[in-house]
C-alpha cells in the first residue's frame, strides 16, 4: 500500500494511498472486529432543516437475541465484498489501467470510521485520496474542493467525512451527482424516490440496512418493517426501498402513543435518530430484528457501545466502495462506444419554400452539448463556442480507437455551371434522410462552400433551403472569409501564415545587415552568461550535418552555415495571406520604408484557402503529423540552391502552437438535427479541396460500423474528387464505399450545348423550359465521363440529380435511365432543398444499397511514378488531353524536386473547375487538347506537388457591386439582413 | 381574454390565451361547481416504476360527514388565490410589463380538468399557452416542445396535461427545474424532500392536501394522519410534508391486515391509489377526514362521481398558478441586482517565485459559469468559449440599467523603461486585494499588455507571478496577436478592416474602367425587372442632397455623382492590417498584377491594434453606436476634396455584421478567482490606448455601488491616462474616483539619471544595488510631474510603487514620501507579484481610503477651442513643452478638418511612451523643448483628430532571434513550452 500525502493549494493535506490488494486480515474472518472505544460511524447525510445530520449507527441483536440470530451481517459483507471484487475485476478485465478512487474530504485527523471505510476500500482494491481540511474549515474551502474533484476524471467517488454542520445545501448540491456515492445530492435524493437508480446512488447506509432486512432468517418479504423516527431524508430513503422490495414499511414515532403495538405488531424495527431512547425489550416481538440507526454529533458512551458491537459500519462501508466501482465502472461505460440516441427536429416544408434564413430562424436548433451527448461525445470532448458550435477534441480517436469505422461516402459533382449545382445541400439533404427518416446514424463533414464564399457574389453556403446547417447566422462567418470552422483559433492560421512570411523577410533584413558572429550573437544569446541552442535550432543544425550540442564548439564556417539561411529573393515561394477578396495584393512591392534599408522584393497575397497551412490542416491526421507539416514547409530556396524550411526559420513550434486548437473540428448540426463537423476549406481547384482528414476519422469512429459518413469534395468529380483519392485518402488511409455525383439539369443542359451561363445575369431560356435533347447531350458527354472517372478508382457511383422546380419529369426520368446506362449504380432524384431529408429519401437508400456493395478502391497512379508521369496519367486519364505540355520553368522545377528527392509525392492539379480542360469555356467533353503545365509549385509540408494548368489566381476580386451593400444589423434586435 | 392559436413547427397546434384580469364567474363563488360527468383531474406526477401516473382527486366528505364538515375547500381555495393574486399585485409592481406565463403541454383535446386549470389561471390572471400535440405523439415531440419551453425566458412553468405513460423519466427530467411548477423533476423531488424549498416546487396537489389537513376544523397539529397506498413519489412528498408541518404521518397498505385499526386510530386518512377501493365507513373514526386522490387512467364513473363533488381539483390548479406566479416572481427577481457571493481561489505563494506558467497550471481556474453566476450574471447574459472563458452580452445594461454604478478607479504609471513597469500586475493584484482580502466586490478592466506583445520580446501579458489572469494558456493567444479579447469575433475586426481596404482598391479599378451608366447599372441591379436602392445607397443619396427613392428618376449629373466616389489615390488615408510584426509591409505598392490595370499605389500595413475599428470597439457605448461610428469612418479624400466613408463604400453594414460579437467583452478571472474583463487593444502611443467603455460600464453595473472597478490606461500617465480623461471619458460620460499611478525603483532611477535600460540587455548596477539619490532624483522629476498631471483633472492620486526584490526599504521608504510630499493621496509598496492579492493589500486600503474622498474631475480643455489650441493646451500643461510646431502638411490637414466640421474632436497624440517630451532619450522632465506635430490624422468613426508627433511607426518589426525561437508544442500533452 503506497501511502502519498501532498499538500493542497490552500493548505489542506492529501494523502494518497494506493492499496489495490491490500488485505484487512480481521475482516476476512469476521465482521465484528470489537473496535475502540470511539469507533464512531458518521454518515454523510443532511437532515432537512440543519443541511446535515450524522448518524451513528449499530445493530442491536436485541435483548431478544443475544446471539446474532435474525441477521447475518457477516455473510452479507462477505457478499458485498464479493460481488464488488467481482465487479472490480470485471471493470479491470475492460480496462487494465483504470483504477476506481474513492476521495475522503476530511477535517482534521483520521478516526475510526475513516479506517473501517480505508480498510474496506483496501480490501476490495479502491485507491483512497484523503484530503485533509483544517477542523475549522470554511464552506468555500470545501466548495473549492468538491469542484476539483468534479473535474478530475480520476476520481470515481467523493465522501465528505465532516462535521454535519459543513455538509450544507451548497456542499452537497456541488459534488457531481455522478461522484456522490453516499447519495445525498438533491437530484440523487430525487432518484431515489422516484426510482431511477441507473443514475444516481442509494446512500451505502440505507443500502446496508435494506440489506440486513432482506436477509433476515425469517424471510420479511411482506412483512412490516417499522421504522421509527425517520422523518429525515435517511428515512424516506429507506422507506422507498423497503417498500420497493416488497416489504410493508409502516413509519412509526417516538412520541406516538401506539408506538409500543406499532413495535410488537412489527417483523422488523428500525431506530432512526432513536439519541438514547431504546425500545424496552417487552415492545418487541420475540424474533423480531432491531437494527439502530442514531444520529448522534458527540462521542456517547451508550451508543458507542452499541457501535462496536456491530458490523453494520463496515457493511456500509462496504457499500460506499461498491458505489465506488459501479461510478468507475459507469465512467468506462461512458468511456464506450454509445449507441445514439439521436433526436431529429421536424419538420413541415412550406410552399413555396421561404429564404434560407427564414428557414434557419423558424427551426430551433438542439444545444450543441445536448447534441453532442446525443451522438455518443463526452462533456470534456467538447469546447463550446457559444450555444450552438463545439470544437470536438481529438483523443475521441484514442477512446473509440477499437471502435469499427462507418461508411464512408463520397459527394462529388459533374462540371459545373457557374452557379454550382448544389453538392453541399445534396450532401446535407443526404444525412437528413439518412438520420431523421432511414434512422440511420450519420454525420456530414463540410468544408467550406464550393463558390461564391465572398462579399462578392451570393452562395450555398452549408447548404440552403431545407437542407442547410443551422443556425444560419452562424454559417454567415464560414460564408464571409472562407473559413470553415470559425471557432476562434482558425484565424490564426492567417496568423500563422503571415507570421511565416514576416520571419523571412525579417530574417533576410537582418542576415544582409549584421556579421555572422553578430547574428549568432543574437541567434543563441547569452542567458545569465550562458549560451544555449534551443530544440528548434539543434533540430536545424542536425539537418546541416552539425552533430554539436555546445554553441562555443562551432568553427566559424559552422556559424556561418548555421546563421546564414541565405535565401534567394527570386526564390521565396511563401505568399502572405487575407480572408478577402483583395485583388490589389495579387502582386506587390514589399519593404519600400526607409527602415528596410532598400530590401524591397515582389510578392503577393493569396487568399486565405490557398494557403499551404490550410491544407496541412487538412491532411493532417493527429498534432504530432501537424507539426512535422508545419516544420516541413519550405518557404523559397537559399541562394546554393537548398530549401528552406519553417523549422529554419525557428517558427514551427509557434505554428503548432497557435494551430493546436485550429486542428479540432467544429460541431453543427443539420436543420432536422443531424451532426455535421465542419473543418477546414481547401479550394478544389487552387488547392485539394476537401474538408479535413480528421473530421472523417472522428465522423467515422461516432456514426459506428452501421453508419454513414458523408463528405463532400470540392467542384467537378475530375479535380475535387480525384484528390480526394489520390492525395486525402493516401494520407488518411481511408477508403470509400461509395461516391455520389451530383448533377443538375442545368449543368448538363449547358454540357449538352446549351448557351452560356453566368452568374448575375438571366437564365437562357433553354434552361427553363423543357429541352430533352440538350438534357441527352450533357448526360452522354460530361455526365458519362464523370462516372467513368469515379469508376476509375472503382468505386460504386450513385448519380443524385438537385432538382430545381422548372425541371420536368421527362428529363428527370430521362438523366436517371441515361445514368444507369452509364455505369452509375443508381441515379435518383433528390428533393432536399424543398422537402428536406424526406425529399433525398431515394437517395438515402440508393446510397445505402450502393455501400452494402464490395468497393474495389485502387489509386489512378503509383505514387513512385516520375512526376511527369504522375501528371500525365491524371491530364490523359481524368481530364481526356492528348497530353501534357511543361514550360520550360515547370520542367525547371521538376527537375529540381526530383533533385531535392520530392518526386514521390502526390499531384495536386491547380486547374479550372469549369471544364474538364484547362479552358473553361469547353463544356461537355473537350478532347483533342494538349494540357499546358505553367508551372510547378511543391508544397512540402502538405505533400503535393502542384503544377499550374493555364492561369490560375489565387485571389479573387471583388465585383462592382458586392453583396454587401444589402447586409445590415438591426442593432436593437440584432438581426442580420439582406444576407442571404 | 385574448385566444391565439398557432401551429408550431412539428404540426403541434399553440393556443396562446391571455386572459389577465377575466373572471370565472361561478368560482368566485363557490369552490365546487358541478362539473359535466366527466370531470376529471388529471395530475402529472411520475411512479417509481412506470415514469408516470395520474392521479384523480377527489375529496370525499365521508359518509360520516355529509355536508362538508371536517374540511372547508371553499376557504382553502379563497385564500390560496388571494394570496396569489396579492403575489401578482407585488409582482407587477415591481414589473408592470412581466407576465406570469403557464404553458400547458396536451396530448390531444381539452378536458374538465384543462377547463378548472384554464379557468383558475384566468381568475389569477395568469396567461396561458396550450401547445396540442397529436394524441398518440412521440417523447421526441415532448422533449423537443420542452425544450424550446426552456430556452424561452416568456414561460415560468410547463405543466405536462399527458397520458402518464407519456411522461417518461427522460420527459420530466427535460422540464427545467425552475419551470417544473408540477415538482416533477427528480431534482425537485430531492429539494422537496431534503426541505430545499427555496428552489423546487412543491407539487400542487401535494400543497392542495396539505393545505386542507392543515385547515382541518379539528386542528390536526400533532395528530395522526394516516397514508393509504401512498409508495410513490407522490405518497412520498405528502409525508414529509405532513411531517414537516408538525403532524404525524403514518403509513399504512390497502393489503395490510392493520388496516382497520389503523384508519380507525387516525384523525385524518389520505387514500392513494385506491381505484375503485374505499374505507368501509365504520373504518373510519366519527369527525375524522378522508381525502382520496385515486390514480385513474380511464374514465372512471365511481371516481368521477367522487371528484365533481371535490373541490380539491380547483384547490390544486390554484396552487399550481400559485406556483407559476412564485416562477415568475423568482425569475423577476434573478433579473435583479443580486449580491455578489465570489468564491475566492486559495493562494499559497512559493518562494522563490515560480515562472508564471507554474503559477498558473498549479491552479484551477472555476468554470467561467460558475463566476458568472458567482457575480450576478444570468445564463444567457453568457456565451461560454471553451470553459474559462465567455463573452457577456450587453442587455445586461438594460437589465441593471437602474443599478448605480461601482467606484472607478485608474491605473496609470510613471513614464516607463522599455521594460515596462508592471501596471497591469499592479491592477490584477489591486482586484485580487481588494476582492479576496477587503471582500469588496471588485472587477478588472484589461486591454492587451502594454509592452512587448509580440513574438519579439517577452512581456507580461495581463499580470505575471502572483498578480495575473489565467489561464495562461488563454492568455497566450492574447498576448500573441496583440488582440485582448480572442473570442471569436475579434479576428474579424482585421476582416473588416481590410474588406475597407479591399473594397476601396476594387472600387477606383471598377470607377476607372466603367463608365457612369454601367456603373449605376451593376451598383443598382435589375432584379427581375426591378431597380432599387439599398438602405445604405439611400443613405448615402441623403447626404449628397438627392432626395430620391425611384433610381431611373436620377438625372444623369446625379447618377454621375452617386456612382463616384472619384477617391483621389493620393489621399486614401486607410491602410490595411496585419496581427503580426511584419516591418516590410510598413511601405508597399499594390496593384502590380497585370489584371489590375496599372491601377498602382503606394499604401502600407498596420498592426492591428493601430487600427481605427480597434479605436471604435473600445469606444463604442452600444451596438448603434458602434455602427454609426463604422458608418462615418473616412477612408479617404475624393479628388474634388470630399471625405468619402465606409458607409460611401456601402460597406458600414457588412462591417457592423463583423463586429457586433466583437463588441462584447470577455470574462476571464485572476489567480485569487476575481472577475476580469478582456476587451478592445487599441496601443497608447499610436491610439488611445484604453481598454473599452463597455468593459468598464458593465463591470460598474455588476460590482454594485460599493464595488470598485480597475481598468488600466497604456504605458505613461501622460499619454494613457491623458487620452483615459479627454477621449474615453468623454465618450462614455463615466467619470473616475481614483487615479493610482504606478511607478518602480528601476524606473525613477532611470528618471533620476541613471544609465540606459533596454530591453535584451543585463541592467546596469545602479539598477541593483541601493541609490537613494537617483530614487530621490526620479521622484522629484518625473514622479511629480505624473502627480501633477492626474491633479489637473482633479482626481484623487495613490502611487503604487511596484517592488522588486532588489528594492531595499530606505528606496521604497524614500518613495513613499517623497510621493505624499509631491501631492499623492498615499502612496504605498505593493507586493502582488511576489505575494498575490496579500501583498497589496495596503494598496487596497489606500484606493478604498482615496475613493472615499470627493472627486473634483475636469476636462483639460474645452472641446470646442481650436484644434491647434487643444494639441498646444495637451502640449504645454502635459508634456511641459514650450510650444509646438506644425508642419505644412499637418497644418494643411487642421485647415482640412476645421472646414469639413471635425473641428471639435478630441485629440489622440501619437507620441513616444519613453519620454514626457516627443524624444525617447529624455528621461525625467524634459523642458525647452518645442513639440513638433510632423502630421495630424483624423479618425471620424471613432471620434478623435490624430496628432503625430515625431516619427511614430505603426508597425513594429521583428528582431533577430523573436522569442518564437522557444515556443513549442508537445503534441502529446499538449502542453505549450517556452512560452513564459
Amino acid at each position: 500500500m503506497k501511502l502519498s500525502i501532498m499538500r493542497s493549494a490552500c493548505g489542506s493535506l492529501r494523502i494518497h494511498s494506493a492499496c489495490p490488494g491490500s488485505r484487512v486480515s480481521g475482516l476476512t474472518r469476521r465482521c465484528l472486529p470489537v473496535g475502540p472505544a470511539n469507533n464512531r460511524l458518521i454518515l454523510r447525510t443532511a437532515s432537512a432543516s440543519s443541511g446535515g445530520t450524522s448518524n451513528k449507527l449499530a445493530v442491536s441483536f436485541g435483548k431478544q437475541s443475544q446471539n446474532g440470530d435474525g441477521f447475518d451481517c457477516d455473510s452479507s459483507l462477505r457478499e458485498v465484498v464479493q460481488s464488488t471484487k467481482e465487479a472490480m475485476l470485471a471493470l479491470q478485465g475492460r480496462n487494465p489501467v483504470v483504477q476506481p478512487l474513492l476521495v475522503i474530504i476530511q477535517a482534521g485527523e483520521d478516526d475510526q470510521l475513516l479506517e473501517i471505510n480505508k480498510k474496506m476500500a483496501g480490501r476490495i482494491g479502491l485507491n483512497i485520496t484523503q484530503i485533509c481540511l483544517a477542523k475549522e474549515c470554511s464552506e468555500d474551502e470545501i466548495v473549492e474542493e468538491v469542484l476539483k474533484l468534479n473535474e478530475d476524471p480520476r476520481v470515481h467517488g467523493v465522501y465528505l467525512h465532516l462535521p454535519p454542520a459543513y455538509i450544507t445545501s451548497r456542499v452537497l448540491n456541488t459534488i457531481k451527482p455522478e461522484k456522490d456515492v453516499d447519495g445525498i445530492s438533491d437530484l440523487n435524493m430525487g432518484r431515489l424516490v422516484r426510482g431511477h437508480l441507473s443514475k444516481g446512488f442509494v446512500p451505502p447506509i440505507a443500502s446496508a440496512v435494506l440489506d440486513l432486512l432482506e436477509k433476515h432468517d425469517s424471510a420479511l418479504e411482506g412483512k412490516t418493517v417499522l421504522l421509527v423516527g425517520g422523518e429525515g431524508p435517511l428515512g424516506v430513503s429507506l422507506q422507498c426501498l423497503i417498500e420497493r422490495s416488497g416489504m410493508v414499511a409502516l413509519k412509526g414515532q417516538w412520541s406516538s402513543k401506539s408506538l409500543r403495538r406499532q413495535a410488537m405488531q412489527a417483523d422488523a424495527v428500525v431506530l432512526l435518530g432513536a439519541g438514547n431512547m431504546d425500545l424496552p425489550p417487552t415492545w418487541v416481538r420475540p424474533g423480531a430484528a432491531v437494527i439502530r440507526c442514531e444520529p448522534t454529533l458527540e462521542t456517547d458512551e451508550h451508543a458507542v457501545e452499541m457501535s462496536s458491537k456491530s458490523g453494520l459500519g463496515y457493511l456500509t462501508a462496504a457499500y460506499r466502495s461498491q458505489n465506488v466501482v459501479g461510478s468507475c465502472s459507469r465512467w468506462l461505460q461512458e468511456q464506450q462506444y454509445r449507441p445514439w440516441h439521436l433526436h431529429s427536429l421536424k419538420l413541415q416544408p412550406l410552399t413555396p419554400v421561404p429564404s434560407d434564413i427564414e428557414i434557419s430562424r423558424a427551426q430551433t436548433p438542439k444545444p450543441v452539448d445536448q447534441l453532442a451527448e446525443e451522438i455518443g461525445l463526452l462533456p470534456e470532448e467538447l469546447e463550446a463556442y457559444g450555444r450552438s458550435k463545439a470544437k470536438v477534441r481529438l483523443s475521441l480517436l484514442d477512446r473509440l480507437h477499437k471502435q469499427p469505422d462507418g461508411k464512408y461516402v463520397l459527394v462529388a459533382g459533374i462540371t459545373p455551371t457557374p452557379l454550382g449545382e448544389g453538392k453541399s445541400t445534396v450532401t446535407i439533404g443526404l444525412v437528413q434522410a439518412l438520420s431523421a427518416h432511414l434512422k440511420l446514424n450519420s454525420f456530414a463533414c463540410l468544408r467550406q462552400p464550393s463558390q461564391g464564399p465572398t462579399f462578392g457574389v451570393k452562395g450555398g453556403a452549408a447548404g440552403g433551403g431545407y437542407a442547410q446547417v443551422i443556425p444560419m447566422e452562424e454559417r454567415f462567418y464560414f460564408h464571409w472569409d472562407h473559413l470553415n470552422s470559425q471557432c476562434v483559433p482558425l484565424h490564426y492560421r492567417n496568423t500563422a501564415n503571415n507570421l511565416v512570411a514576416a520571419a523571412i523577410d525579417a530574417r533576410m533584413l537582418h542576415e544582409a545587415t549584421q556579421s555572422d558572429k553578430a547574428l549568432f550573437n543574437r541567434l543563441v544569446p547569452s542567458v545569465n552568461g550562458v549560451r544555449r541552442f534551443s530544440p528548434i535550432q539543434i533540430s536545424r543544425l542536425r539537418r546541416l550535418g552539425i552533430n554539436k550540442i555546445d554553441p562555443a564548439s562551432l568553427t566559424p564556417q559552422e556559424v556561418s552555415t548555421f546563421v546564414r539561411l541565405d535565401l534567394d529573393p527570386s526564390k521565396i515561394t511563401w505568399q502572405r495571406v487575407v480572408d478577402t477578396n483583395d485583388r490589389f495584393l495579387r502582386k506587390i512591392t514589399v519593404g519600400q520604408a526607409s527602415t528596410e534599408k532598400g530590401q524591397i522584393r515582389e510578392t503577393g497575397f493569396d487568399i486565405a484557402v490557398a494557403s499551404e497551412i490550410m491544407a496541412i490542416l487538412a491532411l493532417a491526421d493527429s498534432l504530432v503529423d501537424m507539426k512535422n507539416r508545419l516544420a516541413r514547409m519550405v518557404v523559397g530556396t537559399s541562394r546554393s540552391g537548398q530549401p528552406v524550411t519553417a523549422e529554419d526559420l525557428g517558427v514551427s513550434g509557434a505554428l503548432a502552437v497557435l494551430m493546436k486548437d485550429a486542428i479540432k473540428p467544429t460541431l453543427m448540426q443539420t436543420l432536422e438535427g443531424t451532426p455535421v463537423f465542419v473543418h477546414a476549406g481547401p479550394f478544389a481547384n487552387i488547392a485539394h479541396g476537401n474538408s479535413s482528414v480528421l473530421a472523417d476519422k472522428l465522423a467515422l469512429k461516432l456514426v459506428g460500423r452501421d453508419g454513414f459518413v458523408v463528405t463532400e469534395a470540392g467542384f467537378g468529380a475530375d479535380i475535387g474528387m480525384e484528390k480526394f483519392f489520390n492525395i486525402k485518402c493516401r494520407a488518411s488511409g481511408l477508403r470509400p464505399n461509395v461516391v455520389v455525383l451530383v448533377g443538375t439539369v442545368r449543368a448538363l443542359k449547358m454540357h449538352g450545348g446549351g448557351p452560356n451561363v453566368s452568374a448575375g445575369a438571366p437564365l437562357p431560356k433553354e434552361y427553363i423550359d423543357e429541352n430533352l435533347s440538350l438534357v441527352a447531350g450533357g448526360c452522354h458527354s460530361n455526365l458519362r465521363k464523370q462516372i467513368q472517372i469515379a469508376q476509375l478508382f472503382g468505386v460504386p457511383v450513385v448519380v443524385a440529380l438537385n432538382v430545381f422546380k422548372t425541371d420536368t419529369q421527362a428529363e428527370i426520368d430521362l438523366v436517371c435511365q441515361i445514368a444507369k446506362e452509364c455505369g452509375a449504380s443508381d441515379a435518383v432524384p433528390c428533393h432536399h432543398w424543398a422537402q428536406g431529408g424526406r425529399g433525398s429519401l431515394e437517395l438515402a437508400q440508393a446510397v445505402n444499397e450502393a455501400a452494402s456493395r464490395p468497393s474495389h478502391f485502387k489509386f489512378l497512379y503509383n505514387i513512385e511514378m516520375p512526376i511527369v508521369e504522375k501528371i500525365r496519367t491524371i491530364a490523359q486519364q481524368v481530364y481526356g488531353a492528348d497530353d501534357i505540355e511543361l514550360s520550360p520553368e515547370a520542367k525547371a522545377k521538376i527537375d529540381y524536386y526530383n533533385q531535392q528527392g520530392y518526386g514521390s509525392l502526390p499531384i495536386c492539379m491547380a486547374k479550372t473547375h469549369l471544364s474538364l480542360s484547362h479552358m473553361p469555356d469547353k463544356k461537355g467533353v473537350p478532347t483533342g487538347f494538349v494540357l499546358p503545365i505553367r508551372d510547378v509549385r511543391a508544397s512540402i509540408g502538405a505533400g503535393f506537388i502542384f503544377p499550374l494548368v493555364g492561369t490560375m489566381s489565387t485571389m479573387p476580386g471583388l465585383p462592382t457591386r458586392p453583396c454587401f451593400y444589402d447586409i445590415d444589423l438591426d442593432p436593437v434586435t440584432e438581426e442580420i439582413t439582406g444576407l442571404f
